[in-house]
């Protein structure tokens, strides 16, 4: 229904707090808008360990106080999940949870492997047994048959076999354990308040337990926190730093810092960049689709010296349960998430700053709802360049058919969407909009230039040319 | 828990579509904002009347398709509640349906009733009983009492005895019957689309429904739509017109048309006229409290030229079902709902631009979150003045006791907010920001000049006066 | 889908007790059997009324605990309904609730009016307003309308202008007050534990709860319960006592102590003046059809020297929420709910003892279920005589065209059930089976002699002639 | 709660049914005595798996039509669960579905084993991760390592390496294959109708659905069904057959047929065995504790000469949501489950026949509540000997210490009862009772001669030992 592209996921892990299940709570809440579809916590008191998982808002998974409290222990991790297309339903929610020789462990993914089915296939000639469809079971596996003695040398084997985008976190009974991958796609960032120990995906998780940000756990580094304290180990050379930029122009919140910067910040860079290169001379004002856009669009407003207006209202009671429109079909989704503000818009020349186009269709039936409220022209600015390829990487995408740039000029693009101008940054000026600090970005959804090997069968949606196992 | 005021309630009505409680819905989910305890619809298709009302927001109450399809006919009503303490529960959920001599009737109220007390009593005296706490069950009394013959002379006998606010909306096998009250407390809107009426508290219901808005439903009519078509009676000489003020600050959407004008452009001029009259110099950026004052801010910044920023983030996900923070009590309820941007705060002086002020108790935690971001000057402009007075026509206030200016100046209160300056526009300021075309406006909140005679006994809460019939 | 006649409530009343809620809670879990489509409690402490109600069993209306807890107070009344056509809903949940002129008042109501219709067109007519279609709303508007000043008076009024069945227990701030129609239609009893008075439509309720079974109220007699201790008025003259013969035979529970006797004792005599009647010569064999007619089942074997068998396992575990069979259709209810015992039944000459026939639908398909067990005779018993009228005073009937026995001989109906031999206990040997100790019988059900004039317009149900207020 | 042991599991599959799913659901419900914890279904359209699992009752886990018929495919096996402590949860609910080498495949199983330690043990070391622990989960394990080709043969080596009790339904792609354990500890039975296969735990399923019994399975059989038809392998050879004696006592439904016979005749040859070995002299009636103990109560009654009474009342709407008695404590569970009837009882000799006896606290308050009805005499007859020592085959036993029997004698626990004779069949009498046509029978918890082998480890409760993965 929404026409955003989709993250996976988001992790949170915390170590040595006295509700640490309650703290994984609040760190999934405020990392909510990175997967809606299911939430899940794994705790442990050293001894045994206590799991609630279920489909729906964390709010809703957890809404029974005294789940919180049989979550015993003072260590726990926890997963948001947007599950894809034929691995709906509870068997996919994570963390998964298995006992293995060296005992109980548990781990929450954000990321996507890309040689996962070759793994897959091995264990199962091997005689393994799949319970799940996500990519992230395998790595149960090759931590299982790791010959090695201690977790984090089992983990740290398992994970130089892994080749795509991982952001992990792990559950011992007397450990946290969180791993970034070599190239860095996912975010990941380390935190502390007195005693305590905190990962999360993005830092607005922090903020919300009143924790502080310590710093990214950097690309091929393993962070292992016991009651020795914390350590460091670089598990794999991290040859080519490769960011998701994605997460500065859309997915991550606003008030996150990551990868080395705060998102505000970058994404009134990127607006203001946008300006630079496409002006809108000639317009009355700068409008953002609410929320992605609103600080792109300030700073685009700002470096253009236009008004920033508020000339969309966003409806944010719609929830999982609404009733869609009438069978008459007049009455289109677009409009029960957005209303226009008629007395701003009426006869005015509109900038409209958008972060990414995906497909196009809710952008077209916006830019309709603009004019029937009496905008006189409607000019897109979009904060990123044309989105051309699909990614393997953890983003959920539409087919590659789906995407409206794919096969079209941004002239037809502009047709499509019966706007009077269109314009999308530039490649050259998103990269210089975004923090060095950390290295590299992938920006392969932008140019195709995958920074790792995508195996064919991964390409092709590995999960689904064999028999589905649909929970229903 | 919100530190905002709170409307009663929201209505709806349409006559002549073929799918009426389809249309009612979309209609009262566009009227979310100004009831989330309960919602109904009655239908009817001429002979029988058919009703669904539940707890929750709209989305919920009628999350089961065949509902809306077993909802019959082409006339329909609908209510949207905020109910207040002591009335809670399915007993007052609207609208109220009852059966009178003339036949079926249902009933849905926006307002409140001054004179219910009295009305009340002489009707139990006279035998009557009552089933529900509402204000709104003495008004079928009087509609079941009335000696005429045709059911809006009744009405119009009825809503004569009436003194209060009150936006009706009337539902009868054959006929859909709008009232507001002389003064015009409460907005009431009228709509249409081919052949179709529309009745709304406000016009952002027609927007989503594809109804186009006519005029508003002015003080002291009544009209009535039927198979005849649609005609006006002016029920009761409309002597002083006293629209709520607080319409435009806060209650109604701005994307709304109350009042004769939209509330986004009275909205602006409130922030405007605060800058002129209370500027902030030296300060680098204006912010809001998202999302309600928005419109006055964006005002606010600039007429006094300075930037508007997004410092507050805030958080949509919180539902019903969110479980309160830990016992440790250190994660309060305000972090939960915003999160500051670090970026954007640092080291700055920050205006905040509020609507209004209530308790004091949320925007003093505000503050503190500021602060704590780094904001190096935390200036408080309020676009209304301060709130000493309760309201007895509809909004759902705190007791006296509660409003921080009751008994407070406004340094008292600048202390209590730990704030380096705090504003509120003046009455005179506020009084000139709003439309003139239809007449004055209720201001008693601010300065505690009731346009009517409130019962003492409504004034000490009637309805907990006597032993309460409470649902639990 | 049942093809038992229904009944329609079930009553109780609790004073003086500190968990009144509880108690009341665990009455009506008793008399579940006499009412399964929705619950409701009212509790007083003396100034506020505390209700809850709803759709479903009493032990689903009442899982959560915090709701029992939340009925405060030492006094409290209950109701079990079966709801009837029409009138389905939440809305006609009882008690009833409401205010009037002497405060609040509840009251829960089994039976049937046969008046109510004139009397709700006389107070329409005066402009009263009814908010449900139950017919016990009458008696709420006749308490208010009365002129007396003590409730007592106003009941004692109010009752003596109805006509037709009730047993009813009112409740206010400070007594409980039980009510049994002049001719005794349904059961009322009276019971008591140290301090505590109790009244319930069975004595099952009291062995629940552990009180002791004192008396029946009698037909006419109202009990008034309150802090000054218990005292009994005759509100009118009982001339004709007629209570429901039905009760015996089907509706209430076999450890009840209704009408003076033991119910179970009383049905074990209905089997065995059955089987001096139509004895079975030759049969193998009896067996019931659980759990319903086990005790005339026994007293019938007993009595003819039959060996008494379990030739039908009752599955227990259908509920609300079972899903139909399938499209193919040819797995019906009934073998649902019973199955055969393969081993007992074949080649056996089998005497099924049945308590009663409405539709004959049922028996028909178990009559079939038992040949396919290898039965190799089957021959009906009926412990009461062909049902050929419908009930006004309570119990939910089929239109008289449902009625199997309406227009059949026995020997038709024996033919339609496809049984080797059909008999029916004559209306005499009914008669003499049970006590006679508080007077007289009605069994117009059999004879057509109704006991009280039935108002044309109730025969031909009221309620449905005028527009319906439906809930949906 | 409950007094009785309880049984771990139903199965049921089919095979090349349109509505298979349908037909599962109804086996399910027909076997929903055997575990009321869970249920679950997976069916295949011969490509993808499709599966719904959930906890409570059959009717409650498929209540939404749309579930069923999401359920594609002609094939499906499902699964009723009691689950035992440590291990409650969605975690463990069955059937168990995993994708191996040869693809997907579900497994159903009713038993328990007793190596699955060892098993365990030795894949983990191997590198194999454990996702539930329900020891089914070996069972997938030692499939997938099968050097095998077929599946049949890849099954048949699997359960050659197990141990302990196991009736299994597998699910493939294209088969169906039920398999029994070479002791036959639990049943499994065959049945069919018009070219569709089914099997099933008990014979009752087959009625519900209109299949017809053909025979039980064989210990140490497996039986594939494909669309080549149906072939019989005896996978290992069965040297000792030892049926659970236990299903015959208890467990089964009387209608079933299973181990060869009809439950019901057993369960009466149990009761006149017992009449025989301890007759009731001067008693005047016999009761059974309904409905368990029915049909022995009838044989003893029938063999003793004694009249059969009804003399406890059992109420079926005590569901899962029952909210306990109230905290003055004296209305205690098996009030609400059981009443007693007062006329039947009072001054009377009794004899209460029950099937068997685990705590003895349950009888001793149906004792005291035998006597407060005015019972004279309560005499109790148990239709099996005294239970001494747990179960490792498939029954949910209490600790051996909360075994009433296994420190006491019969005389100490009569007086514990506090009833005036007590009388346990003899082993002896109790085989004499069964059939002899498939071989022997396990009577392990009467006289601790276990036939397989107890890894020490299981009978510790292996899954409690180590860290335990909960879900709550």
């Amino acid at each position: 229904m929404s026409d955003h592209i989709k993250e996976f996921c988001g992790v949170f892990g915390i170590h040595n707090h006295p509700e640490a299940a309650h703290m994984t709570y609040l760190g999934l809440f405020a990392l909510q808008h990175r997967g809606q579809e299911s939430a899940g916590i794994v705790s442990t008191n050293g001894k045994n360990f206590y799991s609630h998982m279920g489909e729906g808002l964390v709010s809703d998974v957890f809404s029974n106080p005294k789940v919180i409290q049989a979550l015993e222990g003072s260590i726990a991790i926890g997963h948001n999940r947007y599950s894809t297309t034929g691995s709906c339903g509870l068997h996919n929610v994570q963390p998964l949870l298995a006992r293995i020789q060296s005992g109980p462990i548990a781990v929450a993914h954000n990321g996507n492997l890309v040689n996962s089915a070759t793994l897959r296939r091995g264990f199962e000639n091997n005689g393994a047994i799949f319970q799940t469809t996500t990519d992230s079971e395998v790595i149960l596996h090759l931590v299982a048959r790791s010959k090695h003695n201690s977790l984090p040398d089992r983990i740290a084997e398992a994970c130089r076999q892994l080749k795509g985008a991982y952001s992990l976190v792990f559950l011992s009974p007397d450990s946290l354990i969180a791993v970034r991958d070599p190239n860095g796609f996912r975010p990941l960032a380390l935190g502390k308040m007195a005693g305590v120990h905190v990962v999360a995906s993005e830092s607005c998780a922090f903020d919300l337990i009143g924790a502080e940000y310590v710093r990214d756990i950097l690309p091929g580094e393993m962070v292992i926190i016991d009651s020795q304290g914390l350590r460091s180990v670089h598990f794999a050379p991290s040859e080519r730093i490769t960011q998701c930029i994605f997460e500065y122009i859309y997915f991550s919140r606003p008030d996150s810092r990551i990868f080395g910067d705060f998102v505000d910040k970058t994404r009134r860079k990127l607006g203001k960049n946008l300006a630079e290169e496409y002006p809108a001379e000639g317009a009355d004002m700068v409008i953002s689709v609410p929320d992605s856009s609103n600080t792109a669009a300030l700073g685009y407003a700002q470096k253009s010296n236009l008004r920033f207006e508020i000339g969309l209202i966003r409806n944010h009671y719609i929830g999982r349960s609404f009733i869609h429109p009438s069978q008459s079909g007049r009455n289109e989704y677009v409009k029960l998430k957005f209303n226009t503000v008629g007395g701003v818009l009426k006869d005015r020349k509109v900038v409209v700053v958008e972060d990414s186009i995906v497909r196009g269709t809710t952008l077209r039936k916006l830019t309709k709802l603009l004019r029937a409220a009496g905008a006189a022209e409607v000019h897109i600015r979009v904060s990123s360049p044309p989105i051309k390829y699909p990614c393997f990487y953890g983003m959920d995408f539409p087919t590659r058919k789906e995407l409206i740039a794919h096969d079209r000029t941004v002239d037809e693009i502009k047709h499509f969407l019966n706007v009077d101008s269109l314009n999308y940054l530039s490649l050259e000026k998103m990269l210089a909009s975004v923090p060095e600090e950390y290295g590299g970005y992938c920006h392969a959804c932008f140019d195709g230039s995958y920074p790792i090997y995508v195996e064919p069968e991964i390409s092709k949606n590995y999960l689904e040319t064999g028999p589905a196992l649909l929970r229903v």
